[in-house]
């Protein structure tokens, strides 16, 4: 269970004042998630998401909510930042950044098929082309500056083969920018818990605090290594059925140029390289507090070593 | 019925790229509405409705729509524009301006009770308080100076004790003019068939294209005339507990003020003239083209005339 920061319903109804969403009526805490305190918040008009931030940078807030505002009032189903009385979508309660956002039906699919593959590449296509109208600013903070920083935080915790593995993948990406790919604003955290699913179509695509601007192709990388995968137990090769469903949707909605074909197989080398650090971290150097289980490390490691042995479907031409 | 301009589902899906809101899947016109055309949009993402504007002057749109937007966002239940890719609210479709908006469930009630009228009471108060922090400003454009040129237009229509009790309560309110009242942006047309409704609460309050600035009271009014009445068809005076319910329920999220009971008759009445003026104008004087009956502009006298005589409940101490 993973709710840092215990909010009474005195208290949240209270807080719920400064909002005009009316009285409330129930709230109960989220157990996912390991970033925030969050909290499902009913109300006399409609059913939300509270969210107590424990430990993002509070400058990076903004960037978050603002997106997902600017991507709700596209049409694409994301939670919609609920603006208060003073018409701010960041509030604070019990001392943290806090924000209401609108709580979406459905439900993640844990063994995707190809039509869900599908729903999901013509979904992000839309989202990356909704997004790029908007005008904030935030480098993806896991990024390539942020993987030397990682990869050197655990050099005394990862065995040696390990650590090169680290190494060479880091310097065989610094050689591998992209800098003429489309960029944008990228969800960079795509997996199937963060996508609802309601009567086989995307109803929601939930958790935005890992966005940044990027290359567009990033995200589609992100995805195939989660949703493509043969068998995430057993195989860390992308299905080619389920590759191709993802691939062709997002093409017919945001055509994908020959340089993105070019930089794919690397794209998917880096998305891989980028969680591989991220749960070698949560796993090795867990932060204070921190109440849930880590993820574990080494199946990212095997995506990795499969992608660098190549055999990916390429992109649609 | 009240399509005045024909968009095709050709003409309609190449408009919708525009858009992230996925593929066309259908659409339909809709007969209700009698100053715009509006169609019935369903995509792979979503329902729509799509408006064309055939009349409203091209700038008070951005208000209405900001006005929306605004009121979305702070959770009021209302229709969401939805931003186009270039992030504009307001496009072009046929050579008239054109916006599409989300489409709210629910369904209006012909005969409500004191429940629905506190339900509306409440909603009402929360619209205000949200818009108070709503930048844009656009004057009631159905206020006091209409009323002065609407009579003028008339008077060669109506018979001389109509024209006489028109000239006479204009006369009445601008001697009974409350500037110190509270406030802001109003809906100004919130009719029963404004309300959507669905297991006893507001889904949705619909048709913002009569709002402005002005009292927040008489908002209030305008409900009351139409929500409150004994009997629309046999009997004006205000239905004594589901007034009451309407107000309390208000007074419970915005307390009202003490200048504000003051003024209540007045507004009553103010209310009263500016839908019996309007009446009379469309039925004396229908614009080309205008494919509706009128409403009976007998209605609203017959109110304005109650009115007068007085014995409204008072508003909540």
């Amino acid at each position: 269970m993973s709710v840092y920061t215990h909010v009474s319903a005195t208290e949240l109804s209270a807080w719920l004042a400064n909002y005009s969403v009316g009285r409330l009526v129930a709230s109960e805490p989220i157990k996912a998630g390991i970033e925030n305190s969050n909290y499902f918040v009913t109300t006399t008009q409609g059913r939300y998401v509270l969210t107590l931030f424990e430990r993002l940078p509070a400058g990076e807030l903004p960037f978050y909510l603002g997106l997902m505002a600017h991507l709700a009032r596209h049409g694409i189903p994301c939670p919609a930042p609920i603006a208060d009385l003073s018409d701010r979508y960041l509030q604070s309660l019990k001392g943290k950044p806090a924000a209401l956002v609108t709580r979406l039906g459905g439900a993640s699919i844990e063994r995707p098929g190809a039509a869900a593959c599908a729903e999901l590449g013509a979904l992000l296509a839309r989202l990356h082309l909704a997004a790029r109208s908007y005008g904030a600013y935030l480098e993806n903070p896991r990024g390539p500056r942020w993987w030397r920083v990682a990869a050197q935080d655990l050099r005394p915790f990862v065995k040696q083969d390990q650590y090169e593995l680290l190494e060479s993948e880091i310097a065989f990406q610094s050689q591998h920018r992209f800098p003429d790919l489309p960029r944008g604003p990228v969800h960079a955290d795509l997996f199937r818990d963060n996508a609802l699913f309601e009567d086989g179509r995307i109803s929601g695509v939930i958790d935005f605090y890992f966005a940044g601007v990027d290359c567009l192709l990033y995200d589609l990388a992100v995805c195939a290594n989660d949703w493509c995968l043969v068998d995430p137990e057993r195989d860390a090769a992308l299905h080619p059925g389920r590759g191709r469903a993802l691939l062709d949707a997002y093409h017919a909605v945001r055509p994908l140029t020959a340089l993105e074909r070019d930089a794919w197989p690397a794209m998917l080398r880096a998305a891989a390289l980028r969680f591989w650090l991220s749960r070698l971290h949560d796993f090795h150097l867990p932060r204070p507090g921190m109440l849930v289980h880590a993820h574990d490390p080494e199946h990212f490691r095997r995506i990795l070593v499969q992608r660098i042995a190549g055999g990916a479907p390429s992109l649609p031409a």
